[in-house]
């Protein structure tokens, strides 16, 4: 684990532990391992429950089923993208430093979050199904909305690029899909421990997505 | 539907018949309008044999079971993938031509291409898993050996057009990746009859991909 990813651990954790409870939070976390590692279908319910010492009617009093999870774990993760981009982009006034030093973040990863990435693409499907349950569609609607939230402060930055002349005019909602979509068609593939290192992946990703926005890596 | 899709349309059902037989092939363009449409998982195995006028018993004649229809949908739409390529490209000495006669060719899509494009794209993680049964499984890795295919042609092109110095040299295989998610990405939100049209999508994204291959539209 590389610094940051600790230090973003840490603060992830101690940032959310009021809100949240322990044991919520223990739960989210044994849930994300196990639909990343297994697979979302094939994950059961009374796993999770047994991962964190609790039997599964008590499993309910935190999460109403394994969707409603999943809805959870999917905002929680945008909101994580989201803050890691405000903070980043904050402390740098040239949008193509900050840039660069937000994609090198996206692709600092931990094996978990690995495993998080790849379940966020594989089961976005999901997202677009309305949920059994108001409580299912509560939660459904929130990862949704925080999903606009990232993709808006994303389109804010490079339309505020494109007027300082950092980055070439183009339609800022629009590239920013692209962003987003060439980032994540990353996690339907790449394998830890696979044949292909993240260094190598993250190299050929980074520069090909300043290539896309016209912000290209060699010097201009 | 443009000359190019209805001329793709004729060559595809004339080059399929005598190996797959009518039947099949109307299961198959059932399945996936449906699919594409409703979702694969909301989707009822009798409802498509309704739609077809078999029975239910009838149409485990051609496919042992929803799955295994998937994985054919998908075989076939990847091959359709690399025939088009492969002859829009062999028609072609220069490589760049080829390259943006392909991309323009890949977003002439009719309503029914795009729903095939979001089928594939949400179910893509079913290809990771084993399949039920002996014919599933062999379906499953048929897909599989498809697509590895259509990554070959391309970063096959890619690899040429490198030595050729037609686009900057770079890893022919991640590059291949680039192209085909981005490319990919875009069904995960594009939405016949929404907001933004198709043609604003393909000139936007098209422009992209040429910028990420490192072979700008504009002159050079």
């Amino acid at each position: 684990m590389s610094s940051n990813q600790a230090q973003r651990e840490v603060s992830w954790q101690r940032g959310r532990v009021r809100p949240e409870g322990a044991k919520r939070l223990e739960i989210l976390s044994a849930a994300t391992a196990r639909f990343g590692r297994d697979g979302y279908e094939d994950t059961k319910w009374a796993d999770i429950a047994a991962d964190v010492g609790v039997g599964p009617t008590a499993l309910y009093h935190y999460f109403e089923s394994k969707q409603h999870c999943l809805y959870v774990i999917v905002d929680h993760a945008i909101e994580e993208f989201q803050e890691r981009f405000t903070t980043i982009t904050a402390g740098r006034p040239d949008h193509r430093d900050g840039l660069v030093a937000v994609l090198h973040d996206y692709f600092d990863l931990s094996e978990r979050d690995v495993l998080r990435n790849r379940l966020l693409v594989a089961e976005q499907g999901l997202l677009s199904s309305r949920g059994a349950s108001p409580q299912e569609e509560q939660a459904r609607q929130a990862a949704r909305a925080r999903s606009r939230d990232l993709e808006f402060v994303w389109a804010s930055f490079l339309a505020q690029a494109m007027q300082q002349h950092a980055i070439p005019e183009n339609d800022p909602r629009l590239l920013t899909r692209a962003v987003l979509g060439l980032y994540n068609s990353v996690w339907t593939w790449y394998r830890p421990h696979g044949i292909i290192a993240l260094d190598r992946v993250a190299e050929v990703f980074i520069g090909r997505i300043l290539a896309m926005i016209g912000a290209p890596s060699s010097p201009r």
